[in-house]
């Protein structure tokens, strides 16, 4: 990534400073990342060096969420048609600006059990990048937040690994307190632009699901489903890629 | 909620600073909420003290908003199942955020007849918050706007008092100009995530909107609804609960 | 225009620097609005006088942008029944900010072959305002965006002239790399709020989709249409516009 972005700064005179200060200028991906995050989450209340270094202890500390980054940002190369360069993904998707902070502040929350720093960082990313993930959720890696505007998903829902999920999808709850109330999505799922999942429900692994749908029921793994409240009308088993 | 961002602070030395001014440092909610918002609206056509003092001027004209904040802020802990604590809902939720700046524009807009101001408050709220209500429209107390992300409200839109809006409701217009073109809803009405209420349509007393609906008739009190557009699946009447 | 911010500059004294910085004190309409959006652009990649100078050269170079300008304003105020005068459509309205940053990051592609400049232009549209419009997609004159919150307009879709899109319209790809993959919209279409056109579908000239319609096959010009998918439930033809 670093030979990509040195070549977009020969290329592109006005953004060499950005691209140095955010890529070049970095030893390793994740102080490039505490960087850029750390300007776009700052505000009022938290100076961007006091995120920059909050960031950076949280990847230090566990060094798995830096393969989570790494299995991100090649998801969005693979899977979005309109990407052309790795330093794209870093610099510009805030689906994958949005993911990241919400994996920083997942660390804070339950290996330092501080709440009230990763609800800082939630509101923010809220407010940023319109994407909304409770920082008690769990997520997997290799997940494309494409677009990303509207995104919710709530504290108790699960996401596996390698999913795709479009603009305005939502893990929603299903309104009861203090009980498991999100639903739980397997692995390489795709989920299209708007759908809603509402409840503990469950997506099997490899399901698609169209834009628009709601889901309230479970789902096997591989349904092809669509509509308000969705129907299953077919399967799918992608032979070519392994989620 | 003193106390408990008090306690707050000191669990947290990094945003000791920025509980303490928010919160700790104020004599009144209303002055709180001026610094707070002040920080969040301000832009290089108007500074945040000038934002400040015009929210702090409306706040102390209309005693009635002050009631309403305090009904909005129980509102959301009572029914957000993710909710700990007041500070939480007062410094982070965006859409408690986006409703108070309705409060204040819709008081300058109807009070000071100053649009030109309330259509600025309206501008900065859509790009902040990502939530678009209109000055001119009549909102009532104890309102959640959950997650908020593209919620919009038309001008000639009326929603009663403790309903519930989750993010992507929209109340629209006829697309006719000059005339009473949005929804009217009542007391207690629960908007599931997307739904689109056109229209001078009637959502009476108690209703309840699945996920994604399309209203584009009336709904009898307590009705639950679902589809696109909405069919009638049932009825709720929530004897716990005096909305 | 300047008449009419020299009236609210007369009635609003808190706003006269803002109306004077904005709209009164430049002498063409393109110098006014790359000001406006360089404030509203900028970030710690790019201050905004380099913003600024960016977007006043791509105006200068391409003179058929200053037209498709023109034509979008009178769009939003025939059109949107709350739009009482045309500095708020100027200053205010977010949809007609994103339009105008696409229609410069589009001759940057297009002209200067600028790819990465253009996709800063983008990230920055999607982050301030919430509208994801690629820059090499081809939209045509006269085009409202009303609230905005939530467009995302592909790569290769094409979008005719005095169009109106309401909030969280996709135009969307068919998932395929490298090939012409999203949808193709005639002149004079209405899409409702929460609209996804999903594939390489033409949507004829004069179609109005219904609020939360999905649309994946082709529609015939001047068909009305609802659901999801959505089906063809009349026709229309408006007698006394001509788009």
């Amino acid at each position: 990534m670093r030979w990509e972005a040195y070549q977009e700064s020969q290329r592109e005179p006005l953004l060499v400073s950005f691209l140095y200060s955010s890529i070049l200028n970095h030893d390793s991906l994740e102080s490039s990342l505490a960087f850029l995050l750390a300007n776009k989450l700052s505000s009022a209340a938290m100076i961007s060096t006091q995120v920059q270094s909050l960031i950076l202890n949280a990847l230090h500390k566990d060094r798995s969420i830096g393969r989570a980054i790494r299995a991100d940002i090649m998801a969005v190369r693979d899977r979005d048609p309109a990407c052309t360069c790795l330093p794209d993904v870093f610099l510009y998707f805030k689906g994958f600006h949005a993911l990241q902070t919400y994996r920083v502040a997942h660390a804070i929350w339950k290996t330092d059990n501080k709440q009230v720093l990763a609800h800082y960082l939630q509101s923010q990313m809220s407010q940023t990048f319109q994407i909304d993930i409770h920082p008690n959720a769990t997520l997997g890696n290799g997940i494309m937040l494409d677009h990303g505007t509207g995104i919710v998903i709530g504290e108790t829902a699960h996401l596996g690994h390698n999913c795709s999920i479009l603009h305005h999808v939502t893990l929603g709850g299903s309104g009861k307190k203090g009980v498991d109330r999100h639903p739980k999505v397997g692995n390489g799922v795709l989920l299209g632009a708007g759908t809603s999942v509402l409840g503990n429900v469950k997506i099997g692994d490899g399901c698609q699901v169209g834009a628009g749908g709601l889901v309230i029921t479970d789902l096997p793994p591989h349904s092809v489903a669509v509509g308000v409240p969705v129907k299953i009308i077919g399967s799918f088993v992608d032979v070519t890629e392994q989620p």
